[in-house]
């Protein structure tokens, strides 16, 4: 039996399979990249196809209408191949999962952030330097009076040059010895690192290659972000990123988790990030830096523990299982050749350190980045991925927790969402009058619609509350023309209708939307509530709250205050400090004393657990309302 | 096109094939194992098949006569396929390249060797000691107040039990960390390495499990031996042997050298190597010994410089090359896991250093192992395999040197010749009066004739000079039923008949094959004498021949003498002292000191380059006689 992935805007892929075979399974098996953030059980009806020719077993579904069924669309989890089937995939089934895009360093905005990163942390003392290092050697051939072998030659060469007593040639440098010298007329470039006295060669080349790069890598449960740096002048070489390779096997932790312990499923899931992640990712970036992957000779990883436990390959069970400890925090032996990372393979893999099983190396790499441990002041640092993180404190100590935000704040978990890409509605504001909305859409002028991103999430929802649509418990109570309702009376406002979008289906959001994202937004101020008590501090005793993650720098602080999910504090208390997780990796590759000054921080980082602690229950189930329950908490929250 | 290859006592191969592929090269491409010492130039003669079906275009071949091309019998190095074929591969064929064997432990000679190895060492004050450990560990398991994640709590039980103050966790054994630790009750053995204030764990597994050993390794150009031993004890745990798979790209290192430097040559010989030839006699013997590869914790080898440099995988072009340079003599950075060796990946790969370009480590090793670096008196050491290396000298200086004597001593270069395995004719007598020959055969009582081993090849030449049959230059001057002469008047003396023959056919020793073992002899008589002469010394002052190698314990010495191939001294100086590389190998792999011992004797050694040195060469020419054209350095050696 085969079926055959009409792919939208891409070349159709077959695969065979047998009778009853999980179309959804099947189109992982062919590398089809249909979207499934619940990892296939039906919940989030993001993996919609449309049958063209065959027969399908699909249970019905409440994604899917009648009027759409009749049309061919199916969830593709729900069915089963009864017979040789053409499916249509459309782009909007992938586009959760986002094509790999490589920044334009000409504009400044894109290294303004690892510039003024280098700035703070020289500011702060620390020295921006490593030991790794470019030789340029030259060395006499061999002769009859002069019988030395190639790698003697070379341990000399390199002693004196490096001023080092030992010398390690490793197998990768040894097997290509003897020929890059000659090539060269025995005039060539060693990089390496040096480590007390020994100089460990890592590569040979010719004399004009000189670069040594490190690589920076965010590695979030949706998306992943790199830069190249210059090792030496800590200059960026190239930025990228792409959508997490893994995502077609679950949008959350817990799910790739569960995938993972399957048969076969840490190869499985370690490939989609490694293979497919972010080789392609290092490929691309070499290409445009015009280097060699063998010049990457440190690579720096932030990554929450569940990422970083599947990157490596070791048993993520221990992470969500009681007593939720992992299987480490920080390990220091890792190299990029066991890894298999199109790098240097001698080049080590530094992963920042994890705090528990739910605040990770993201999150101490961003901590690093945001400078709070360096301040007097009350410093709040809230990354909004997938899951919420947490850290409070200064100099003095730093409370940390993480909160199960869900996929909300990245366009998950919403009927309409998706990632801030070309289409999606990064902010609203709408007329309290008319109740139309005005957008701000991704893309060129002429982008038309095609879903919603997180901080477009926040602004329709803190419109929609502003202006009297929905109330305090996420209901609609308007009516009009945005407002609709379905059969069973569920409320939804159209954001565009089937005319007006992209797609040619509407866009809207509904009160299920709403009520998962008051959920989301109620984890995190809960979240920053209990941590504030557990150090008996309040709102006003905050300082500054730096804002991380995906959610983008479109976020309107005004906005996410106004529906209860940030605290109550001055707007210039807030800043937006973007990839957090990147510019702490980014320093860590590059100096040493961040590297240290990241495991200090880490070392120092205190870890509440927050579903364990006393009230934090209460104190979420209060904050499930716009803005919350006591309204007091939040006195510039005003309904018009 | 299609050519299915009969192989005698196994299982037909078939290979597509184009119209005029070479036969030798499809069977080699098929892995059918067809012996070509001459590497297919069509001078060995050794690489006939039958032509059962089909048309070869065959370039006629003095190895085979007409009646046997009536037969079907064809060179397969000369043989075009002109259509789809079926040729029979004779057992013979491939008898060079033999079986893969295992020892019997409970045989006292097979260890004794070993063990008086291992006494000699200790004797002269060197510890038989390493720094590889088995640690017993048992841990609390995590809970909700003891939330150390697993790497953290390895390393504390490792501190504890090592005494070190670092832990390396390599990335082999975090991958298998947390499920070894929670099957086993967080009760484990971990295997290391302790090295300064570091313990390097290279392996965690059951707690009962707790074998921690050693490999050596002798790569012989023609036979590879092994043993497993335990690192605790340096007993013997395992011993094998097996062909080096390389064979079938030529008997020799120089024909070895030009295939690897064509395209794909060094991966086609590393993986003849190491996957063809040690993988699975390290498998075998693992199993025998019932212990896993993993717990294979370091492995040494002794080899001729040309193996090193092919095991490894480096260029070795620069050997053979002027000015005779390899790429390395000693290197410190190899591990099993570089070369893919079915061992734990980390076991570092210790090589007995090269001295040149054809005095390699199995010379320094059996150096180490003959004791001769440790005496007053005067030793010479001998090491006859494909190539002859000599080393001599005592406790206060040693010169060495190669001579390419060729395979002659290991049964090549000569018609019937073989390795010293079932059949071969290991030692033998010859009636003066009617020239009846009376053998000593390898193998069962019953066993008949197949050809003609190193020793039987000596006793055989010293027996027809003795007995008048051969003249000094090794020409038949006798004639009678076992003195044969071909249609051009070459002389052969038949050793078994056609009828007396295990194979139906003649095993004899031709004119062609006593002047070939006569070089041979001579090239390493004269590179004793020159050696010598290099420091103004002569026959009478040596104290001591340790004879080693491939040649066997069957070697007559005084035939040996008679024939003018070892110095004319008495008898009872010499000794046969096995495979000494093997031997030396072993010393190294569970003693460090005896390692550092090896390293100090190869630096300490003189290598003398025989081919640019005065007077070899007339050294050379005046040897190549039965004894000598100067009888008076023979003075016992007497022809009745």
């Amino acid at each position: 039996m085969k079926v055959t992935f009409q792919i939208e805007g891409a070349t159709p892929v077959q695969i065979e399979c047998n009778a009853g075979d999980n179309l959804l399974e099947l189109a992982r098996r062919a590398n089809v990249a249909i979207d499934a953030p619940c990892s296939g059980n039906g919940s989030c009806g993001k993996c919609r196809v449309k049958l063209v020719e065959g027969v399908l077993d699909t249970i019905p579904s409440r994604h899917i209408t009648d009027e759409e069924y009749e049309a061919g669309w199916r969830l593709s989890c729900n069915s089963k191949v009864l017979s040789d089937c053409t499916v249509f995939v459309p782009d909007i089934a992938s586009a959760y999962q986002s094509r790999m895009k490589t920044a334009d360093l000409s504009s400044p905005e894109e290294v303004a952030i690892f510039d003024s990163c280098q700035n703070d942390l020289k500011a702060s003392g620390l020295t921006f330097a490593n030991n790794y290092r470019a030789l340029n050697l030259t060395m006499s051939a061999p002769s009859e009076d002069d019988t030395m072998p190639d790698n003697e030659r070379l341990t000399w060469a390199v002693q004196e040059a490096a001023g080092v007593e030992k010398v390690k040639i490793p197998y990768a440098v040894m097997t290509k010895l003897a020929a890059t010298l000659r090539e060269n007329n025995f005039s060539v470039t060693v990089k390496g690192l040096l480590e007390d006295d020994t100089f460990i060669c890592m590569e040979i080349c010719a004399p004009e290659d000189t670069v040594i790069a490190g690589c920076a890598i965010d590695i979030g449960t949706t998306t992943v972000s790199m830069v190249l740096v210059d090792l030496e002048s800590g200059k960026i070489l190239a930025k990228g990123s792409s959508g997490n390779g893994q995502i077609r096997y679950g949008a959350d932790v817990i799910n790739r988790i569960i995938e993972s312990t399957r048969p076969g499923g840490r190869k499985k899931l370690q490939d989609a990030i490694i293979k497919e992640t972010l080789a392609p990712i290092i490929a691309n970036l070499c290409r445009s830096a015009g280097i060699s992957a063998k010049s990457i000779l440190r690579l720096c990883i932030g990554a929450n523990t569940t990422m970083n436990h599947l990157l490596v390959g070791v048993d993520a069970d221990p992470v969500r299982m009681d007593p939720y400890i992992p299987s480490f925090f920080g390990w220091e032996d890792l190299t990029a050749g066991d890894l298999k990372l199109p790098a240097n393979p001698l080049a080590p893999v530094i992963i920042a350190p994890n705090i528990g099983s739910y605040v990770g190396g993201d999150i101490t790499a961003g901590t690093l980045a945001s400078m709070i441990w360096d301040k007097d002041e009350m410093s709040l640092f809230i990354d909004l991925g997938t899951n919420g993180e947490l850290v409070f404190g200064n100099r003095d100590f730093l409370m940390s927790c993480a909160c199960s935000a869900g996929p909300a704040f990245e366009g998950g978990d919403i009927s309409c969402g998706m990632r801030a890409t070309d289409g999606a509605v990064e902010a609203c504001v709408i007329d309290k009058t008319t109740m139309e909305p005005t957008l701000t859409i991704v893309g060129d002028a002429d982008q038309k619609c095609v879903g919603i991103c997180g901080s477009g999430i926040i602004d329709i929802i803190s419109e929609l509350y502003r202006c009297g649509i929905i109330n305090a418990k996420g209901l609609f109570v308007r009516e009009g023309d945005r407002v609709k309702r379905d059969q069973h009376g569920m409320g939804r406002y159209v954001i565009a209708s089937a005319a007006e979008s992209e797609t040619g289906r509407e866009v809207s959001i509904n009160e299920v939307d709403i009520d998962n994202f008051i959920r989301a937004k109620g984890a995190i101020f809960s979240a920053i509530d209990t941590l504030l008590q557990s150090v008996d501090m309040t709102v006003d005793m905050i300082d500054h709250v730096y804002v991380a993650g995906g959610i983008g720098s479109g976020i309107n602080m005004k906005n996410a205050v106004n529906i209860g999910m940030l605290p109550d504090v001055e707007l210039e208390k807030f800043s937006y400090i973007g990839n957090s997780s990147l510019t702490g990796a980014y320093a860590m590759v590059i100096s040493d004393e961040a590297n240290a000054k990241c495991a200090e921080v880490a070392a120092n980082m205190t870890y509440l657990e927050l579903s364990t602690y006393p009230g934090y229950m209460d104190s979420f189930v209060a904050a499930c309302f716009i803005p919350h329950t006591d309204s007091r908490l939040f006195p510039s929250s005003v309904q018009e």
